[in-house]
């Protein structure tokens, strides 16, 4: 059984730094609400978390599957209720790759091994919201 | 009805880089699994998002109750299921406060104002799995 552990600390006003992983992050609330945007704010990094999750998962079993993609791109929406407290209840994964003649049934089957097998956020997240997925090809 | 984005374009590797809210950020895999580490895995996104959030929270409201700390920081663990997908089944949230005479019942409502109306982050985990919380005090 592991652990992981994350800690942020505040700077000033709405801002604190996150160590993660040994790497900092500067997270920071809007002008509007008090904050000076100097890093992104901390719900984004939930759809930040998923699509570099999924995107790492995609990309590892293209290489094992011998598929070479010339770019590759994932995009997680996510929809937010208007009650408080304000939160995702809806999330839409957009996996966009580039390539010449890409066979999308092995993009279909990574795509579905990392939200099956793998992907340990999107597995987090389904138990309390719908996620759905989608696929583009660019020639 | 608000919609929130982010993109996550793969780089070589096991390397993306996250575009949230405008600010960059590099996402990379471990040595041990084909990336170089130049910059935090996605998984503990997932807890930073909930110490970020729970954090501005806290400090947003015990500003406007005019409680003044000196130094301030939030540590979210996670304890991970050792089964496929690797996730989250627990996350324990400690509040670190600095201060003279620190009123304590003033820090736990605030606290308990984020869990219970404000943080949207922990909204979502709480319906899929556990979440507990202390609260610490350094003088």
């Amino acid at each position: 059984m592991a652990k992981q552990e994350v800690k942020v600390s505040w700077k000033d006003k709405m801002a604190f730094e996150a160590e993660v992983d040994g790497h900092k992050i500067m997270l920071d609330a809007a002008e509007t609400v008090g904050g000076e945007n100097r890093g992104p704010r901390p719900k984004p990094l939930m759809l930040t978390a998923l699509a570099g999750c999924t995107g790492m998962d995609v990309i590892s079993i293209l290489k094992k599957m011998r598929v070479e993609v010339e770019d590759f791109n994932v995009t997680v929406e996510g929809d937010l209720t208007d009650e408080h407290p304000k939160q995702y209840y809806k999330m839409n994964v957009i996996y966009t790759f580039k390539g010449k003649d890409l066979p999308l049934e092995k993009l279909k089957k990574a795509v579905s091994l990392s939200e099956e097998r793998y992907c340990g956020v999107s597995a987090l997240y389904r138990k309390a919201i719908e996620i759905t997925s989608e696929i583009k090809i660019i020639e």
